[in-house]
């Protein structure tokens, strides 16, 4: 999995930083998710290797212009482009599909595939199927604004075909028993049980994403052993009581959440324009803040991508 | 004035071209008008000298999205910017009014100074002061539609100074009855008729915008006489049948438009992407396609700027 960034202003875009979005590409399936959906979004994908074609889902953490107003502007263009005929299913607070419906109709938008436009209303999975889920919980915005952690399922263990092989069993179709689980009988009488073959279960990876928010308990808790963290850091602690009014996070927010639920890698985004102006604080002093409280952070730009790593498998 | 192109693509951007959105720079005013704000507009402007506080009117020519889309991103980021706290009017087709509510609505965006949307939904006057005044007619492009002329007003001519003193007209108040045309009374009891002293009226200029449309008689009669005409030129002759049905324009209709009306310049924008390919036809073929017809074309790019001289003082 691989995580790239198309926006990480926070507000209005600079000359630097586009309003947000986030790509989470998933080569297994050959698709890609997006976390929100500033205007611009398709621009940004214009300059990277993703293609609208190949978006399959759009996860909106709530709904402020500078998360939404890039979305019927993609949405369309995927559907004058060649190859964007797959459905699309797009997911966020109450009064999206109104947005959606609205932006459609007024403009005679007519897309070239399904649309289906899902309310997220409760915390809990929004979206599963059978290699992860999408589980969201509220966050604090002083609008309705949801946090979205991507959870991959765990992966069955290895078959150990060489123990299988010492055991003498023979080629066929006892392999696809055995890998299954099941106890077989070999001809000679003997029985061997499938589990003994199989090694640990191989974890799956979460990544989360806050959206826009100040310091919350339910950030910590979908945060939780999460291997990325990606958390809003819209100002310096300098800058606590800007945050505090405008309920968004100071960069020690950020730093405490990824520290209390134990993540592993923590990004921040969402940055001010007012740390770019090159007077004043910069984002290396943001980056500093926050990895004086939790050293493993971040700092996301503009078109930075980030591999996720496979989980090892942990000893018995 | 001065005229910025800010998007030149048409229906979705490309690497190099922006979608639609005109600026007509009033220095005289210290503001600018748009025409059209498709979506990017805002991160165009941050590219060039236009600074969104100077805003005044946004002129919309119809409510396809590559027209539209960056409405609303453009005017919160205008609240959020510092000095943007003038009105802004929005002039445009019925629905827009409804898109702009609903967006603001749903994304809770509050202006910080006064918007104003006023439906155009006839031919005629949309908006006129002292120094000029914007006409509409409608185009031909299957929604409806609607080009602009921006019509400066005639200038009184310039009042002879030099005239008025070899008369022997006395410094003081005089000047300025004469200025204004009046037949005064010198000390010596001769007469002096200020008409006399006024030099032939400067004619306004012109500059029409079509927005999106195939070729109409409405256009040219909009354009009668324009010191420019920005036509859009979506396709080549080559692409005639593909212009016929999205009720676009080739090269040779605008060039069309431009030699019945008599325009004095023709600039073509609203470029489809399908000549920006290096393969096959290219933008040079189209400019040269419509000068063919009408020597006086230019080609738009984007952020290509034009300034409109001045009218020269035609003899009585």
């Amino acid at each position: 999995m691989k995580i790239t960034f198309l926006g990480t202003s926070s507000g209005a875009p600079s000359r630097t930083r586009n309003v947000s979005s986030i790509a989470l590409q998933l080569p297994e399936r050959g698709a890609f998710y997006l976390f929100d959906c500033g205007e611009g979004t398709q621009h940004q994908m214009l300059r990277s290797p993703l293609r609208p074609s190949q978006l399959e889902r759009i996860f909106i953490t709530h709904l402020h212009g500078d998360h939404i107003f890039g979305l019927i502007g993609l949405l369309a263009s995927r559907s004058l482009a060649t190859g964007g005929v797959s459905p699309v299913t797009l997911y966020g607070p109450e009064g999206l599909d109104e947005y959606v419906r609205c932006s459609l109709h007024v403009s005679r938008t007519h897309l070239g595939y399904p649309l289906e436009v899902r309310t997220v209303a409760a915390p809990g999975i929004v979206y599963e199927d059978e290699a992860l889920s999408v589980v969201c919980a509220p966050m604090r915005h002083g609008i309705e604004a949801y946090g979205y952690a991507v959870i991959e399922k765990e992966q069955t263990g290895r078959f150990d075909v060489e123990k299988a092989q010492a055991l003498g069993v023979p080629a066929g179709p006892l392999y696809g028993r055995l890998k299954n689980g099941e106890t077989i009988t070999l001809p000679d009488g003997r029985t061997v049980d499938g589990t003994t073959l199989i090694g640990p279960p191989r974890p799956g990876r979460k990544i989360v994403f806050t959206g826009d928010t100040t310091y919350t308990p339910s950030a910590v808790e979908l945060a939780l052993n999460a291997d990325v963290l990606i958390h809003e850091a819209t100002y310096s602690e300098n800058d606590l009581p800007l945050a505090e009014r405008a309920q968004h996070s100071t960069t020690g927010m950020a730093a405490r959440v990824a520290h209390e639920a134990d993540a592993k890698t923590l990004i921040l985004t969402h940055i001010s324009p007012r740390y770019e102006g090159g007077e004043g604080q910069t984002t290396d002093d943001l980056l500093r803040e926050a990895q004086t409280i939790f050293p493993n952070t971040l700092l996301a730009h503009d078109f930075f991508t980030y591999e996720v790593q496979k989980r090892t498998i942990q000893a018995e």
